[in-house]
């Protein structure tokens, strides 16, 4: 019953980041690739059967791959110092499901599979779900694949360099086609299960949320010589605008806008930056708010950028519309599971790429420290193995 | 004549950063020590004797080393994304005026050398001109060893790894003793020579200047579920304080005060930052201005961050006082290169480092873009000939 803490116990030492804490696990850096063979092997010592699609998303089946199928998994990969339950939680309770499944002799009527997305942090190349959204089709390959790193390096370039071939990457029908369903499994990312007596929720849906860079271009120059008035430094504006982020959020109910990532270039501290790029995260409940408060922000950015001197240009790097997962398969997976409490969530997650597609549902985990995206980030061991149960109960209901 | 101008040429390929620009050449960073290889051979090539100093700096004399020695010399390392003039000028200007020396069959009555200070700009490890503070004992080895770079690697550690003996470092009277006066040539970092008819400067002091290190700690966690009222992002006060900084600094008369360095951690896109450490660079002529300016900025750091529930820590990472290069060796460059104009600067240099400890002047080359620490920086290569002719002619002088 505590396969999955083993499971989770396994690759506790796996990318761990001495600089920030936590881990840091980026699209096949040594550590996510470690984690690729590491998962390999755990679901074909399962008796699964093992392959990568053509985006490099991991596919265990439990039987024969066929069409109709019933889906469930996550990712592997994180955000820079993050907690080790994003992710990797949905992955190792569907490996032990399948164990349960397996060791009570199961025998699907649909096919059953385990899928690992690839990137859902974006953490390395900064568009979020790219293994979902270019399966999907919802991200064109070329654009994705010219995406850069901090180290000025393409997707297309370290995709190669691991094995995969670009040229297959893009819309992959026949693998999208065979699911019939999906249901991922995710550790809990507010405080919505700390203060009820239950640990597993059922997902209603995710808000819209998208990425914006701002990058504000004015005159590097020595810090020591330059006086004041001959500046023209984009820190200034860059500054500015972070807090008319927080300013101009606080207006609108429930919006949630972060500037989590900051980069000034060249980046010494004896230099006046030439360029900030900074990233704006926005996500606001109400249809069409997400956008029209990052209109604002953009407005109030070229006003501040003008002041110094500076110029900005502004970048959607990832835009994804309210999801609303499946209502029915919602309310059965919630009365199958003793009434569990529903819950929507302001997390961006490949179930929502996918949910247009196909029916698809969440189950959340219970989150003592309602921290995610940090070292703080934590799930009971009893609690991943209610997630084990539940899901494994979810998945001989809806295979069955 | 135009030596200086080939031996830049020879080294325009290495340490070129294709992200921010500029070159990127840090202490024991392959770029670097592909230069200090270049300089051995270049200095050998030319006759001189090459050794390296307890501190990883390195030396080449004219003759035989010894006492009351005539010493230039600058540096080969870089801010990040930096100009071709910073440091490497006086490195090749010194050894093409060692090479019009030989030339006419000088022979010095004081020993000659060239010196390449390590680290200069601090791009690496954070403090500037940390081979020259070390060799004077200004910095204690056990605070430079423990040093960190961005990767978390200590000083010690890449010492080692590039075959110096930490242990061996620290203060070097023998090394130090040796300088009976110290001439610095440096491409000039403002716009004091443009509208002159001069190519060339003399140097008449340094203003007080230093590093502070500001840490915002708040608490890390998810972008999208985190609700604006439940937030310590620190983010938020690392923003007021640039703008703070522009403010507070603007009242002082010509006070530089600047952030180029903002570093948020983790620094994910959908991550609220758990820390944000950024730089100060703060620079005042008046004496003690420097850090009663710092002072302000410190208690404006305290209001802002405890507004958002966060704290901060401030740390004092150099500090180097207003120097004055000595009058009289002053006076006499300045005569000897035909009434050259005299001019203070807000750049550091490790001229200011030994002006305390022997008689030090330095040389500027006239900068038409008036821009430094940026791709921008330049030098007419006529200029530059000029800058080796005066200089050869300051060795004559003061070694002859």
């Amino acid at each position: 019953m505590s396969s999955a803490n083993q499971l989770l116990a396994e690759i506790c030492g796996v990318g761990t980041d001495p600089v920030r804490g936590g881990y840091s696990r980026h699209l096949f850096a040594p550590a996510e690739r470690e984690l690729r063979e590491w998962f390999t092997a755990a679901a074909r010592a399962r008796g699964l059967r093992v392959d990568t699609d053509r985006n490099a998303n991991l596919w265990a089946w439990f039987g024969a791959p066929g069409a109709d199928a019933v889906v469930t998994g996550s990712h592997l990969d994180s955000v820079p110092g993050g907690g080790a339950y994003d992710g990797p939680l949905g992955v190792v309770c569907a490996l032990a499901a399948f164990e349960l499944l397996r060791a009570e002799g199961f025998s699907p009527r649909r096919p059953l599979a385990i899928v690992v997305f690839a990137e859902e942090e974006g953490g390395r190349f900064g568009v979020p779900c790219l293994g979902s959204r270019l399966s999907t089709g919802t991200l064109a390959p070329e654009r994705a694949l010219a995406l850069r790193d901090t180290d000025g390096v393409t997707l297309a370039e370290v995709a190669r360099a691991a094995g995969h071939d670009p040229a297959w990457f893009g819309r992959d029908v026949e693998t999208m086609g065979r699911i019939g369903a999906f249901v991922e499994l995710h550790v809990e990312q507010g405080k919505g299960l700390i203060h009820r007596d239950a640990p597993i929720a059922v997902g209603s849906g995710i808000i819209a949320h998208g990425r914006w860079r701002f990058s504000f271009t004015g005159q590097g120059n020595h810090a020591g010589t330059t006086l004041l008035r001959d500046r023209c430094d984009p820190m200034l504006p860059a500054a500015e605008l972070v807090t008319a982020v927080r300013r101009l959020a606080a207006t609108v109910p429930q919006a949630r806008a972060t500037v989590g990532r900051l980069v000034p270039v060249p980046g010494g501290t004896n230099v006046i930056a030439a360029r900030v790029d900074l990233w704006l995260d926005a996500r606001v409940p109400a249809p069409g708010s997400t956008r029209a408060l990052v209109a604002e922000i953009t407005e109030r950015a070229e006003a501040v950028a003008e002041q110094e001197g500076c110029t900005v240009e502004v970048r959607e790097e990832s835009y994804e519309g309210a999801a609303d997962f499946d209502p029915a398969l919602r309310d059965r997976l919630a009365g199958l599971l003793g009434d569990a409490p529903i819950l929507a969530t302001g997390a961006g997650h490949d179930a929502a790429v996918l949910a247009p597609f196909v029916p698809t549902a969440m189950l959340f985990v219970r989150n003592p420290s309602g921290i995610s995206h940090a070292p703080e980030e934590y799930a009971e061991p009893d609690d991943i193995d209610h997630g084990t149960t539940a899901l494994a109960r979810v998945l001989r209901e809806l295979a069955g």
